[in-house]
């Protein structure tokens, strides 16, 4: 089965996905006269935005420099696939649970917002050590030739770190928010790194198959 | 007329389809300090949001691979291909139904919407049947050569079984809204098996073709 | 230019516009176990959904065929189809005014939302005009070799029929709503007649150039 | 790295965005009977709208034109773009609010709407000069053979221009909100001027490489 399509559906959902996510963005109830103290009470929306856009988007960079390492799919790596948008959507309502308790200020909401979002994000996580252990086991799949066992080998720990991270958020969160918080932008950020990391590998790969 | 547009439109659809269905998470009316026990009791919403999700899923991935066995489309394949679409994109609004109705735990209210569900659901059959009989009866439209009336014989009667099925939980849900309920995910769940099938047969003829 | 990604834009906002109109259902404000009733009232929302699917389907049909009949693109059909695609994004909102004033009944507020939905439909069949006018006097963007002028002159007279329909629509509004909306329904048929007329007439222009 | 998967994530994401800029249009609360005048009172809605349309769109335009003069992507390019997108989502905000103080006629806010607005209009200005300057640097992932450096050096100054423009408009609004909107006004329509030429500047270089 080839796998263009497999690939646009998940372009989509990921597009569609990351610009919902401004529909956060609402207009708040203001006195007339004084939008301006309203808009700057929003900032944990823009925060929020900002970080979701940035985990979404890394996971999309992701999603798209790792498929095209595959030459085709069939029908497990497509379940899997789905399962992992699946994920990856839920992730527009824990924004939103953050958004707005950081706006009403009350600890313990704010927990269960912070907690909210780490379950989610160590979710994804999961789907993508799943990912990555099926195609380990399928090179038939793949493009790559030499190396390839090499490549596998370097990420395959980056989905247990994340795991491992956003449990520790989820811990922290019941003794410090603040605390919990940094781990889960911690986590976010790892992604990043571990996404210039795995880029670089592969593009080293892709030189040395030439 | 070349099939690429038609798949990429409906990708579109499903994509989108597929994600807004996360737009039934709202932020719910709450008491500053108790979100954990209204996050909890959103889970008819969880729920009813894993079902379609997996439901619409299953459809994209049926989509999928039988639009791979076509090699062209034409001006009654598309509008089949709209109508079908149209179809799918009803299960928006029963799923919020079905979600809302089990939060406020009326059986009255429950029942209409567990029923809403199921007219839908017997609906997007129909039309799946009618894609499989329209196509059936224009070889000319398809890739496969050897075996090509067997495997259309394998999967024509999928279709007819699911309306039974969502026939049943119509009827059912009129004496016990949880018979009803069950034999909807069983008819959900049912798809999923399908299309499992469909894609093992379909590889299958592929092979065979070689 | 190449085509293909302006197709590719065009297709992403049909499929986005025809999947959103689905957000026009809300759950209404209803007596908690009298949900079949509310859900009954809304057949004016069933209506108008099924209305505008089928008229933006029947656009997405016409703009699949009609750019399969050109190679390529340039800056100012670029800007003809995005003005397109802006005429074809107000259909959104009208649709919910007329399934809103139906549920309401109010005479006065069903003229303004037949009158509103009458004017996006003709502002549409002019940018329908445009583009074929356009093509028409830039022979050297299409693909048909024999029988060209032939072909556009066929069509040519249809937008121009739509834009008397719609016309005569909202004339018809002031002195019946009813002949208005009757009319409103018939130039949305008129869309679909003619687009059956023109894939018959492309289909055989493509034979004839083999 | 290909470039056509980035362009499909980013033609998704500006037609979802161009799309969903339609949500705007909300049915107001109107004394049944009135629904006439309500909807003549939305006329900033109408108007922020089409601004914004005519907005993305030229960006949308400007991505599609500039992304043909490249021949593959890297790490970086793709992250620009994530930027850059990001940059657009975010205008979707700002045209509520504008279109919402507009309505309710307060001078502080829209003061404050319209230098939000200016605010995003500049900050997408900057990720369009950081575009350009990393392109220039890296012509190996261009197509242009001949007059590369003219072409670049043509455009380079485009983006600064806008944010004086942008720059100018929200220290101009603290004095005249007219004038701060008509300053706005005018970036808008500099960039769809500023597109003509490039599109003009980019065919007369792909006319002398043949």
């Amino acid at each position: 089965m080839k796998i263009d399509r497999m690939q646009a559906f998940s372009d989509g959902v990921y597009a569609i996905l990351i610009t919902i996510l401004v529909l956060d963005f609402k207009i708040p109830d203001y006195h007339v006269g004084s939008l301006f103290s309203a808009v700057l009470k929003q900032w944990p929306t823009m925060f929020a935005y900002i970080v979701s856009f940035l985990y979404v988007g890394t996971i999309w960079l992701f999603h798209h420099d790792f498929f095209q390492t595959l030459k085709e799919t069939n029908t497990s790596l497509n379940i899997i696939n789905l399962v992992m948008l699946f994920s990856v959507t839920l992730i527009d309502y824990p924004t939103a649970l953050v958004a707005n308790t950081l706006i009403s200020e009350n600890q313990n909401d704010m927990q269960v917002a912070f907690v909210y979002y780490d379950i989610v994000a160590l979710f994804i996580s999961l789907t993508f050590a799943w990912l990555y252990s099926y195609v380990r086991k399928h090179p038939e799949l793949t493009r790559m030739k030499s190396d390839q066992p090499h490549f596998y080998l370097a990420i395959r720990y980056d989905p247990v770190r994340s795991v491992i991270i956003y449990g520790a958020a989820i811990l922290a969160t019941f003794f410090s928010i603040w605390l919990g918080a940094c781990l889960l932008l911690v986590g976010v950020g790892y992604h990043f790194v571990a996404y210039l990391r795995l880029s670089k590998s592969m593009q080293k790969s892709i030189r040395e198959d030439r």
